[in-house]
This record gives structure tokens, sequence and C-alpha cells, in this order.
């Protein structure tokens, strides 16, 4: 059986090195790329996918997984070869249940649509993006009969991005946050003028944001020696392998949070990619366990600690040296407030932790109504704008600031959206958990120390990579179903300090 | 039958996508990868290396080229479709012979040399690398046996880097420049005071360096837009696509040479690279003919283009512009002589054009002797040491400014050096040609103009890509078999002009 094992495992480190290369590939394309390399780069990413895919759906992968499995289902739940074998294969039965030819069709019409997006975007013109947008929900909508449900036609795309999460659980979920957010916004939109960011809207020289957003990323506990910084339009993070994880982000001369929040949100990506045992490399296993666990990490790092008021009582003395000219009138204090601000705004990437939320649920619920073919793509503009006055209060002057706005759809990713916010309730609930086993956490921060911190999660959470779905996760390291409890009274908590309510 | 070429041009097209992979995988490797990417990275290169060898060697590749073969050998010898085949098949022919067995041991044995020749230079320890040296000797000797020969076990070796190329026509080539070098060597060795280049010693700002670097090599004509220079220790070029072409550079910032004429070189590369037809995109055409060809037009854009006279004339005023405090006092004609100063010295990559080819010659027969086993690996830097006082009149003081000064021979790269003098032949050969074709080519250097000459060298040499050999080409495009005439005749002519004799 240790052979049939090592010789599964081989296979696996032979796609996962593909999946490695097209990691690489798409950070190139993302950070230097010049605009000559777009069509060679399409080529080259498309190969190698394919080689990838027919790699994995190999029926001896199959076989090998199907003796496996009676074997390692004799071991514990969590071992590492249970779970490899668990994991791939919940991966395979997936893969095997798509078409090469829907899959091929997938990215080829995402890839078009993609460019119909920037161009719509730039024009803001919904109706030039509409066609591209129902191609994609009609090959998706397959792609997800493929797969196969029960309740709604949502779960298997949710299921990709979220493993384990149902469409019914997410509503819940919103349902709840829902009936607490909207009046939190309403409150704190009457009492805006408490809250002050005009210095942080100055001039800031951009080598002096990037050098201050590395070390605060070393800080926190980036390991540059396994990662390195870039710049790119998009801030992402990416993984080559435990030992190499890489994170982007984009300067703004005229916005300092911009590159720093930008910084710490990847970094925390990145501690967790680079926290995963390292006995896990080159097995599908060494990834984050989620899309929702991988952003309640970037959240985790960038709003509970970044944003946290003793993070600033340690970091405001480093910021003033660097920028003395725009913070030296400005507290510690003040520097908080500022960056806590709340503002319904059009965008959700600029969006604060509160509002971030209702622009969440407000996707979610459309593209469940596009994808149940409640709503015609052709009225997704109008319910848009719609939303956005019912949620927040204001309605987008055009598609651009509107519907047009993100990537997603155009890359036919339905069901991504709603991982941002389960990372942030995720993320809420586990801080509470971690500040118990942690009490003098605030005290460590006001130091400048996050080792504690950082070591908490990775025996608690990285060090497992993708052994365990979000609630395993949610039950085994804070002994609750993930709910929403903890997200509100963080919120209610903070907020309420910052706008006083 | 056309059908049965689209086959066989979409494997090939899926080949080479995994070959341009591999190529930004070592790009990254080489400018931008952290340390703890290393283990990662040889995975990642060793895993897609093999697939694009096992897809090259598919019995199906070799039955589409025997039915091609026959059928485009009523095709005139340099359409693309007869060039095609006719160059896969020589490829595949020799992939064919060597059992991947073999290819693999190579692969992880020279991986291993590498790490101990590095530590070996750092130590100045022959000794540390030369079991792994002897190694080497021994796969490639295995290695040149497999792929066959009838005169020298260099011959095959040599035909990897140099296609068509034999041992005994380096011979004759190099025995044709030594009787004339050596003594041009000690004729100017004797003048060495007459050349001044102490002002390129000077200190220079790094990020000046960088962009009058980039200025150069837009001035001479790449595109930017199809390519980058970015930072290596290193500089090498490399391609992804005719329309991915990329450099690097290294600054030192108390040489001024060092970045300038490094970039120079690599434009040189990147041109060609840039300049071939587009329809042979995605086809084993779309590369440069051979190393030597290749280093041609690397040396020809940094020694006949950016080591002239006309060229300082022009570019002389930019530089003292961006450096005033320390080329205010240099005329062009000063910055000239300079650049061409001659002195014999120890390392290969540091050597002006004369002595540069001196270098050469001894590695070529020092290797030689080593795989024809007339030089035992222990005795081999007492020979290195030897030939340097012959040929140069210096003895390295140790090992690192000796025999372990080059990477080649830690990846087993014998039979590659002589490439780089031949394309300094070649480049003497063609220039004599261009300036017939363009008389007034001084003149155009002297405006700062150089599109005459990319234009001819893209219509004469880089649109044909990989259809012709050195040979084929020297032919072709001079009328003439490759020789040392114009070469030699180019160095005196020079070097006599600027130490008066």
């Amino acid at each position: 059986m240790q052979e049939k094992l090592n010789d599964l495992k081989k296979r696996l480190a032979e796609i996962i090195d593909i999946n490695h290369a097209i990691a690489v590939l798409d950070w190139d394309q993302q950070t230097y790329m010049p605009p000559g390399g777009a069509a060679g780069r399409a080529r080259q990413l498309a190969t190698l996918s394919h080689i990838s895919h027919e790699k994995f759906i190999n029926n001896v992968i199959g076989h090998l997984l199907e003796e496996l499995h009676e074997y390692t289902e004799g071991l514990p739940y969590e071992s590492d070869d249970a779970s490899l074998v668990r994991i791939t294969k919940r991966d395979y039965d997936k893969a095997r249940r798509v078409p090469p030819a829907l899959v091929s069709e997938i990215a080829y019409a995402s890839a078009h649509a993609f460019d119909a997006w920037k161009k719509a975007r730039a024009e803001s013109r919904f109706s030039d993006f509409s066609p591209y947008l129902q191609r994609n929900l009609d090959l998706k909508r397959h792609y997800a009969q493929c797969l196969g449900y029960t309740d709604h036609i949502y779960d298997p795309l949710l299921d990709e991005y979220e493993p384990g999460m149902k469409t019914s659980q997410v509503k819940g979920i919103f349902q709840a946050i829902k009936r607490e957010l909207v009046p939190l916004v309403q409150t704190i939109s009457a009492k805006s003028h408490l809250v002050d960011n005009a210095f942080l809207h100055q001039t800031f020289d951009e080598q002096t944001q990037w050098e201050i957003g590395i070390e605060a990323a070393r800080l926190i506990g980036y390991d540059f020696e396994r990662g390195r910084q870039d710049r790119s339009p998009h801030p992402f993070s990416t993984s080559f392998s435990i030992n190499d994880v890489r994170i982007t982000t984009r300067i703004l001369h005229d916005y300092f949070p911009a590159a720093f929040f930008a910084t710490l949100h990847e970094a925390g990506h990145a501690l967790y990619s680079q926290g995963i045992r390292s006995e896990l490399e080159q097995t599908p296993l060494a990834e984050g366990a989620s899309l929702g666990v991988h952003e309640s990490q970037s959240r985790l790092w960038e709003n509970l600690v970044g944003r946290s008021r003793p993070f600033w009582r340690f970091f405001m003395p480093r910021i003033q040296t660097v920028f003395p000219g725009q913070f030296r009138n400005v507290t510690d204090e003040k520097m908080y407030c500022g960056v806590n601000r709340v503002q319904p705004s059009f965008i959700r990437v600029e969006a604060d932790e509160i509002t971030y939320n209702l622009h969440i649920m407000i996707r979610f619920e459309l593209e469940n109504a596009l994808l149940e073919e409640r709503l015609a793509v052709n009225d997704l503009p109008e319910l848009w704008n719609k939303k956005m006055q019912e949620y927040l209060g204001i309605t987008p002057p055009n598609d651009a600031l509107g519907v047009l706005q993100d990537v997603h759809w155009s890359h036919g990713s339905f069901g991504y959206f709603p991982t941002y916010s389960l990372g942030n309730i995720f993320a809420a609930q586990l801080f509470d958990t971690i500040k118990r086993d942690i009490p003098d956490l605030n005290r460590h921060f006001e130091k400048g120390e996050f080792r504690g911190l950082l070591d908490w999660l990775r025996i608690h959470l990285y060090t497992h990579g993708r052994k365990f779905t979000l609630e395993e996760l949610a039950n085994k390291i804070t002994g609750e179903s993930l709910h929403t409890d903890h997200f509100i009274a963080y919120l209610k908590s903070k907020y309420g300090d910052i706008y006083h309510f």
C-alpha cells in the first residue's frame, strides 16, 4: 500500500510543480511582463493548465485513490496520508465530472470576457459587457450542472472556493450581519464629522512608502528570505512553494493607507502560506484551506492587527520618523481613528471594515439571482444601484463605479465574493479565542511584538495547510461553528468607541 | 500531408510553450527569486524539462518527421516548412540517441557540480571541485558516445551549441588567429602607457547608470514594449516569445563600462531575437541559429557599434550630461580609446576584444585534452596557468582567478566556449559586408542613427531564425565561408590606430 501511496504522491508532485510554474508565469504577467508578452503568455498558461488538468484526471490517479481510500479510512482523520487521500479525492471527483472541453470553453470565454470587461469599464458601458457576462453565466450554469447539486445551483460554485460551505448557510450568515450592519452604517454616517482622515490624503514619497511597508511586513513576521514584495496594479499574494511566497502592493502617492494596508493584507496571506508544515510540501495539502480561511488571515493581519489601537501606539513614532512633515502633529489615537474611518462609498476594495460586507452581500444576492434566472443580465445595473441605495444609502453615478467595478464576473468567478466576508467573520471568531489564550496580546502589540500571535496561528491553523474545511477549523480551533456574534461584537465595540455610541 | 504538418506543428508548439515556461522560471531564478525558492525551483525546472523531453522524443513525432521529410524535400530548402522539418529532425535524431536516464543523470550531476564549483571558487580550492568535474567529464564522454562521432569526441558536444561545426574547423580557425593575436598582444603591452582609462574607474550613481544604459539600448533599437531590463549577478538575455525578449545587466558603482556594455551586449542578443519573423513564432525555428551566430550579434552591437569611434562621437555629450563630474574633461576620442584599452588580465569576462579570444583558446585546448583523456583533471590547474603565461604573459595567483573562474564546466557545458570567438569572427565578417552595402554607416552612427544597420541585419540575418547554420549564413550573407581575415584585419586596423603601430 505504501508503494501505491508513493506512486500517488509522485504523480501529484509532478502536477503541483506544473501548477507552481503556472503561478510563476501568472506572477510575472502581473508584475513585470512587457505588453508584447501577452499573447505568448496566454498560450503558455493554456498549455500548462491543459497538461496539469490532463495529468490530474488520469484514470491511474482515480484507481490509486480508490485503493488508498479504504486503507486511509483506517488512519486518523487528520493524519497526513488520510488527509492527502481525502482532499485529493474531493478534487479528483469534481475534476472528473467536468468535460475537459467545457473547461477549455470556460477559459476561452472568460479570456474574452475579461478583455471586454476592461474596455466596458473604461467606457463605463455595461451593454458592451453584458453578452460576455451572459455567456459566462450560461457556461457556469452548465458547469454547476456537471458538478451536480440538490439545493441551489450556487452550491457547487461556492464549493469551488469554500469547500463544504452551502448557499443556505451563507444566506443565514448574511441575514444576521445585514440586520446589524445597515443600522450601524446609518448611525455612523450621522456622526461622520467625528473622524478626520484628511492627513492621510497628502503627498507621500513612493520609495519611503515602499520601505515602511516592507518594514511593517517584516515586523509582523513575513520572511523575506522566503518571499519578496513587488509592485502590481492589483495587489496579490502567490506561492511557488512553502519557501517562496510572494506579495505585491501598489502605491498611491497621495493616499498613505493604500500601499501600507495592501502590504499588511498580502503579508497576512503570505504568513499563512509560509507557515504550512514543510512535510506537506509538494502535496495538494500545501495550500490554505479555502479562500475564506485565507482571507481570514489577510484580514486578521490587516485589520485586527494593523488597524488596531495598540499597533499604532507602537508604530506611530516610526511613521512620524519617515514622514515627519505629514505626520508630525498626528497622534497615534488620531491615526487609529483615521485609518478606521467609516464612509459609504462606491468601490468595494476601498471600503472600510463595516461597509465592505454590505458590498459583498449585494454581489452575493445578485449573482444568486442571475444563476437562478430570477434576474436577467440586462436588468443587473438597475438592481445593483437599487441595492446600493438600500444598503449603503448611495447610488453609483455610472456603471464603472457600480456594476462594472469588479473583475470577478468577467472571469466567470461566481461564488467567490462571499469568501471575503466569511474571512472577516472567521477572523473575528479566531481572534476572540486567541485573546483568551494570550490575554496580554495588546501589550505585545504596543511593544511591537507579533511573534506570539504568529506562533499561535502557526500551531493552530497554518500548519494544517489544506487538511480541514473552514467549518472543521472553526470547531477545532474555536470550539464552535462559524457564526457571526464575534464579528458583530467586534464591530460594535470598535466603532462604538471610535464614534461614541 | 498538410494535416500531418499541422499535427507536427501543434505538438511542437506545446513543447515550445513548456520550454518558454522553463525560460521564465530560469529568468526569475536569476533575477528575483528569494533564497528560499531554490529547492522548489529546482524541482519545477526538472519536472518541466522532463515533460518537454518526453513529449519531444515521442514516437509519433518521429513518424511525422519521417513522412514529412520526403514531402518537404520537394520544397525549397529555405521554405518555412522544409526548414521546420529539417531542423526539427536534426534535434529529434539527436534527442533520441540519448537515453532519458543519462539526461537526468547529467542534470543531477551538474546541479551538484555547480554548487561545489561555487564553494570551490569562493575558497579558491580546485581540489574541492575536481571530483565533480571528473564526473561531468565522464558523463559527457558517455553522452558524446551516444550521439556518435567519427573524428573527435568533441564534435558532437560542439555540435550541440554550433550545429554543423567541426572540431578540426575550430582548430584551424584558432591556429590562424593565435598566430596573429599573441604577437599583437605583445606589441600593445609594450605600448600600454598610450591609453589611459583611469576616468572609467570613478564613482557612478547606479540609477543614472541604469537609465543611460536603457537609453542606449533604446537608441540601437531594442523594443521595450517587447522586452525589459532587470538586474542579475550575471547579465544574460532570454526569450519567452518573439515579443517578450528580456535582458539583464549588473551595475558596478566604481567602473562605468561594466553595466553599459553588458546592456549593449545583451541588447544585441535581444535585437536578434526580437527580429525573427513572426510567422516562425511557436516553432523550433523562432530562435537564433546557434550560439556563435547569437554571439556575433551581441558582439557586433557591443563592440563594432558600442566601442566604435563614431558611436562615441554621438554619445559622449549624452554621457557628459548625466555624469558631468566624471566626464567633463573626457573627449570622445579619449573615451573611445579608454573603452578599447588592451590589457592582459586573468578574468575572461573582463577581457578586451583581443585578449578575449586567447582566453577562449586556452579553454578550448584544455577541454579537448580532458575529453580525449590526454590530460588528467588533477593536472588541469597547472596547465591552465602555463597556457596563461604562454598566451597572455601572466600567471594567475590562484585558482579562483584561474581555472575556477567560469561556470561552464560545472554545468558540463564542454564545447560551449569556442562559440564566443566564432561570434567575434563572424561579426567582423558580417560587418565588412554591411559596410559595403551601407557605405556611410559611420556617418549614421555619428548622428545616432542605428536603424539602417538594424534593418539590414533584420532582413539578412534575424528574419531567418534558426533555419540555417553559421556556415550557411556566412555563405548566404557574405558570399564566403566563415574565415578569420576580416576579424584579424579589423583588430589590426582598430588597435594599430589606437596604439600607433
